[in-house]
């Protein structure tokens, strides 16, 4: 029943990997039916996740090897096994709400193309390694790319492991729990190439009838949480002019953060959202003392981003004398712009080419583990479209078997340019 | 030390009274080192502060009686004991961000009066009930004066054991689990007046210089709980115009709700107030698929209420076609304003004069239990100043101790004329 034009993967094989891993930390939305993922980092689902891809890599023979930070490699040897390997991987921690396909399409990608190397009887030069990193979502500790961060080296083991999630669980209790402190070190010694095959997670593919994403680099990131603090006081006695409202100063924030977007000033590309609101004591009869809020802005455009972090900063001061409310903020995650390797981008593009795949280049909305290894090597990433608008973070997402086979074609194919070179 | 013109009851015995049950539940404040009270509704602590006031009434020789929903009566024999009794009154439950006053007042000025009467060994021609009522502040359950609202006939008792909290905890399981489930028929026989001493709960009598508030009714309250379903999305990649944000819906309704005061179009005594707003799923990288806010209206004329609660219906659907989500919403607590019997203002003005206090008519901000009284038996209620603009529901909220004796003082006055007439 695969209609792919796909045939070096089996995108069968694929698609059910995909769906079993996907019954892990699976729910039922009450609303819709509809089946949902929730692998929130570092939960007992998460690790029941990270053991049955463990499981698949030794069932494909390969080295598992945890480091500590909890992040999995799975190590294919080489004809030349001195030589730097060619890394494929991605996330398969999810955020509450999650599909089947966000990170998991990488991971599974990647021990699909091994799976055809292992079919194929054939040996690389180079080794080949399928990775998972550690809580790429940031949806309980706060940041992102925290296992790629650390891999990398931007960011220290001791001050990831010190991370806390809102129960005051620090991310080195929650690895311990699942069992993924590893002994290995953390610091990565840098692959020959780092690739990785993502769903585009935004409706640009769909749209424009593209089968393949030839993904150019990531846009800048800018996280904040923003603690408003004014004064508790009784709904219904507290004349207006006395109030100090935390809450109307959050909704205040909030639809700035719209008309900057509408104003143009900061590029097409800005996305900003409000996704977390806490008022205290959080009553319907008392005027909200304090807020915790988050900001997340994202650019294609380093330039646009400092421009709007800092009109951000001014109107966090205007509203803040207007409301008469102090507005404090922490800086929870924070990337430039990304920019891919050029040659693997062509890579890329020729892959598609070859197997007669509509591509385009396309910058990423969303940040990834990639931008995290393109530090070490040369680094670049397979987009494929998702149905409805590319609708992700919730269990709508949706991406078909071929498109899932055509990015991990493209995925292996690259693959075996670089580590046959 | 006592610099109080209040001599009839003893106003350092009833402070202590208002410092001894202010310590349970009692906390310290972080950010200002301020002592706070948490009393909400049934949990533990509301049952060792409802112990305490039930030991003080048995202490004083009062019969005590607990009802089906919790209220509880300490009833103290008049000479003809046939005779409908006077009552005094209020609650101990507290917002979990609470002083010591509000509520407290009332019940424990009611239990000075009867040990004033005590000291003096005065029997009254009718007798003279002290009572406090269930969860008053509805800060748990969603419905405030609660127990008032049974013991009048307003809301029926199995409804009000229905009602649950966030965790899914009904009031009937509460109400079991502290051991205040009485077997006393939760319908009041009207008594022959009733009478409630309380703090103002804003800035009026302190900004004018008044030792008395003579209160003249309630204002109207209307709150809704509402529900903004729109679409979770992934914040780094969905476009603005393909959002469906159901934060930036509720920052527009709180804004709104604004607006709508400032227009003086509903009147100069309205009050509008979003206190709690929970986001779905609340984190940083995702547009909120669903928001459950609350909206607190206040208005001391029935119409202008009417008036405001279209507008805001009106609203609610232009919001929803515009940001492109669904808003349905549900009344947690409507009442009418209430006036209360001009022959108890005239009593209470009456015995501010004769203590030599200043007074005036002043209409409530706030809900209380005499409102629901005011349907079965003529009501009325003394107000006494409180300091920073009267604060209240917040742990800064206080009352002098000459202002408490001095309400209290008039509260005994009055209850004398009417248990004696």
């Amino acid at each position: 029943m695969n209609t792919s034009l796909i045939r070096n993967i089996d995108g069968d094989r694929l698609f059910r990997a995909l769906e079993t891993l996907g019954e892990v930390g699976a729910y039922t939305e009450e609303r819709t039916g509809l089946r949902g993922v929730n692998r929130l980092a570092l939960t007992p689902a998460d690790g029941e996740g990270r053991r049955h891809v463990v499981e698949r890599m030794r069932a494909l023979g390969l080295t598992v090897t945890i480091d500590r930070i909890g992040n999995v490699y799975g190590r294919r040897a080489g004809r030349d096994d001195t030589l730097a390997p060619v890394m494929m991987g991605s996330h398969i921690d999810s955020v509450p709400t999650a599909g089947r396909f966000d990170g998991c399409l990488g991971v599974l990608g990647a021990l699909e193309c091994i799976a055809t190397l292992n079919d194929r009887g054939h040996t690389t030069r180079r080794p080949v390694v399928a990775a998972f990193f550690t809580d790429e979502e940031g949806a309980r500790f706060g940041t992102d790319m925290l296992g790629s961060a650390v891999a990398t080296g931007r960011l220290a083991l001791a001050d990831a492991y010190a991370l806390r999630d809102r129960d005051g669980v620090s991310v080195f209790e929650a690895l311990t729990a699942i069992g993924f402190v590893g002994e290995v070190d953390e610091r990565l010694t840098p692959p020959h190439a780092y690739l990785e095959c993502h769903i585009e997670q935004g409706p640009v593919l769909e749209a424009a009838g593209l089968e393949i994403g030839v993904v150019t680099g990531v846009q800048a990131i800018s996280w904040h949480e923003v603690t408003i603090s004014g004064r508790a006081a009784h709904a219904g006695t507290t004349p207006m002019e006395l109030r100090r409202d935390a809450g109307v100063a959050a909704a205040r924030i909030n639809l700035h953060l719209r008309e900057m977007i509408g104003s143009g000033r900061f590029g097409a590309g800005m996305r900003a959202t409000m996704g977390a609101i806490v008022p205290h004591p959080g009553l319907v009869n008392i005027v909200p003392g304090r807020v915790v809020c988050t900001v997340d802005l994202r650019n294609p455009e380093d330039e646009h981003m400092r421009a709007a972090e800092a009109e951000v900063l001014r109107f966090y001061a205007q509203v803040a004398g207007e409301e008469k409310v102090e507005i404090t903020w922490r800086q929870t995650a924070r990337t430039e712009s990304v920019a891919f390797a050029v040659d693997v981008q062509r890579r890329v593009a020729e892959a598609a080419t070859a197997h007669g795949l509509r591509h385009a280049p396309i910058i990423s909305g969303a940040g990834h583990d990639c931008q995290e290894m393109a530090r070490l090597c040369p680094a670049g990433m397979v987009f494929v479209p998702g149905l409805y608008e590319g609708i992700s973070h919730n269990p709508r997402e949706y991406s078909t078997p071929e498109a899932c086979a055509a990015g991990v074609g493209v995925l292996f194919d690259v693959m075996l340019g670089l580590a046959d070179g």
